[in-house]
């Protein structure tokens, strides 16, 4: 048995938010499908450890923002590193709420689609949310982020593979310790304001990882 | 509402097959999802209607052929277009049988995911099975087949838009009134043995659609 066959299954990505009576969540979501026309419902599936599972199982409410495919790594890593029950993931994204209170990111995202839960099911770590269409809007005429596309980005900057020796001396990339993400000195981090050529070493100390906001120290050299 | 947000959703492109006591079928689907790591578990949704959902609740077993980017519409055609109940998808279909029995597309796929049902949820028209993972291996470490690909090839040939009265006489385009896929005299068919060039009233008879094996007369001028 090969599992990595598994990795061979298509997946767009998404940000699934909900709300409790007092607040909104959001979290990153790559599993999302339709699953019949007439009604339109749409399912989804939620790690029963995340935040936003409470949220689901407390309104029966979720909404999908559709990730555009040029969204910068900052998004998928405010969404998909941290968790709401430390941070207020909205409390710098642009967004807006549904006539049922649920939040829409509006920062490089497509469109939506909001559900509300009409059954599900329990998948041993996950569940499985089965939610018919009660609104959909369309922003932007554009390509969808893929799971596959967010993948090439992320490790275009340099694969882990490659053996440190081979780098010159002067282009020493690390590696973010939460999420993986490689600084490499030749591309910098311009969404960031690191300019290309800046080594790791010249960062001001209150920069942090674009993809999931871990602090300078928090990253190690890569070997 | 603009229910063509749901046109934003990702897919990939599968074979799904399974087996009855005597017979094996399989068919085209897009709705496939990992839900669980540990174990590993797969969510696809299968059409009440289809035969392959009579064969997934007879033998509570399905496979998932993973096609590959480069796959011919023939390929998806054979296994989308037609039912297993008025012919035999793999008569011309190499293929393997799992040790369990089940059906695995070797043309044109990288590789296949094996699962055993272990719930089940009705949701309207379709159901959605929860597979535990059995066996899977990969043959062609290649690009996977899209949905949106698979749809921009089908199109690119002739996109509906284009009124007609803008072609030159000598390209009149058809369409198929089964499928949609369209004939544009200036691609032709290669893989059916139609050369570029050829018009659609000098292609033989016995010639059928690619994509679903219609036959020509089911075709009508695009308009």
């Amino acid at each position: 048995m090969d599992e990595k066959a598994l990795y061979l299954i298509n997946y767009g990505l998404y940000i699934v938010g909900s709300k409790t009576e007092s607040k909104i969540n959001a979290q990153i979501s790559n599993t999302v499908f339709q699953v019949t026309d007439k009604p339109s419902v749409i399912v989804i599936s939620i790690d029963k450890s995340n935040y936003t599972h409470e949220f689901i199982e407390a309104s029966k409410l979720f909404t999908i923002s559709i990730i555009a495919k040029t969204a910068p790594l900052s998004l998928i890593g405010n969404f998909g590193f941290k968790s709401g029950k430390n941070v207020n993931k909205f409390e710098k994204i642009s967004h807006l709420l549904t006539k049922n209170g649920l939040p829409v990111v509006l920062e490089h995202t497509l469109g939506y689609i909001e559900c509300r839960v009409v059954n599900s099911i329990d998948v041993f770590t996950h569940t499985l949310y089965i939610g018919e269409v009660i609104d959909a809007e369309i922003f932007k005429k554009d390509e969808p982020m893929t799971y596959a596309y967010y993948h090439e980005i992320k490790n275009a900057q340099a694969p882990k593979s490659t053996p440190i020796y081979q780098q010159p001396k002067s282009s020493k990339k690390y590696v973010c310790k939460i999420c993986g993400w490689v600084y490499d000195p030749e591309i910098g981090d311009p969404d960031g304001g690191i300019k290309p050529g800046t080594q790791f070493e010249d960062i001001p100390d209150n920069w942090v990882c674009p993809v999931c906001g871990a602090a300078k120290s928090d990253f190690e050299l890569l070997k």
